[in-house]
């Protein structure tokens, strides 16, 4: 169920306390059914990270046969590369750090690009149908551009928050495109969940208690969570 | 016929003159036809300008029922309008002049923003289905951006020299797209003449004699030219 934090409840008139709350009343349409088979904790970043990477990968039609780039190991891109392999793609990871190396392709990752050395992104060139950018730090896109297809597809679901350079000849040349995608819908997130039920998919998560926020999120800020904290809300009480 | 400069010919072997050429002997796949009905001198540029638009229309579907964008009235800009219209589009021209105003009418714009006017320029917000942006010199590409319809493209066929900055809001809600066209192959081209025999479409052109070349060269670098200069051969001799 989403529960959102300060809207009036309709039955109480008084305001929501979101993921505080111990019971909620909600109109069915907007509650989600999790699969039983998975875990709790560990569904609950699908109604975000999950959500967030699924929408554009099934809108642009990742699929098996299909070279697929994600872009950044954190909590989104952790969940993209879950799903490019689940939906049958041959999947590289893009990453600055050497140290994710291993960890990506426990995830399921095919292969892995240390993106800062030259060398191996030049090997990618022009290779890739999608590529999945969830970077949220000001980063280079036309290295990336360059990595995909003729009418392939670099979809931004990272923000980050300055405008960044996009260099006109990337995207002539091979028609491809640079997109953006935010979240998705009630009935997508449901058959996100349903698709997760099916293939046992879940986020990575490192469980903490209320009094453990601090700093959680001080190693938040440092990228140190594999790869999303969740707080056991029993801990409240 | 198209006809490249200084490639070897294969059967005199000996350079190729191009458009310079009185004749030229050419394998049949390469050679295209040009519709009876329409001047040779004002089809000219349809091998540039006029595939160069078209084939990003045709890519990505506009179609009746749309809301087209062309952004620049040159030599670009001015057979976008004419194709947008003629594939049944409601066509809004956007100019930085306020003087192209009557001539994008003419052309056949539904619609023209003078894009320096923000109050214009709001008014149009959120309701494009796609926009050919035809500018080569650096322009904010944010503002158009944001004018299109969710799941909306910006495709550029201009080719500024410089990267131009990118917000990632305006791609991300409404997972909008900005893409890059070049050119089009010789069946879309052929495709393309047939189109505009059948709809009487040329480019508007100014002819000049070869002795002119210098001060239409200075008018071209000023936009001064509706649309494309065509040098009369003839005046060669």
């Amino acid at each position: 169920m989403v529960m959102t934090y300060g809207s009036t409840d309709r039955h109480l008139n008084a305001p929501t306390l979101g993921g505080y709350a111990q019971s909620i009343v909600v109109t069915e349409d907007f509650v989600l059914r999790i699969p039983a088979n998975l875990k709790l904790a560990a569904a609950a970043p699908l109604l975000c990270a999950g959500i967030t990477t699924y929408s554009p990968m099934r809108h642009w039609k990742v699929g098996p046969g299909q070279k697929v780039g994600i872009v950044g190991l954190g909590g989104l891109g952790h969940m993209g590369v879950k799903f490019a392999k689940a939906f049958g793609a041959h999947v590289v990871l893009f990453t600055t750090s050497p140290g994710k190396v291993a960890d990506a392709k426990r995830l399921g990752a095919d292969e892995v690009v240390v993106s800062k050395d030259e060398a191996q992104m030049a090997a990618q060139a022009n290779s890739f149908d999608f590529i999945l950018d969830a970077v949220s730090a000001t980063h280079d896109l036309n290295s990336y551009l360059n990595l995909l297809k003729r009418d392939g597809n670099l979809v931004l679901v990272g923000a980050p928050d300055k405008p960044l350079p996009v260099a006109a000849f990337p995207l002539i040349f091979r028609r491809r495109s640079f997109s953006g995608s935010l979240i998705g819908g009630l009935p997508e997130t449901q058959e996100m969940l349903d698709f997760c039920g099916e293939h046992n998919i879940t986020s990575d998560i490192e469980m903490i208690r209320m009094d453990q926020i601090n700093v959680a999120y001080e190693r938040m800020l440092k990228s140190d969570v594999k790869y999303r904290f969740v707080i056991d809300m029993a801990s409240l009480n």
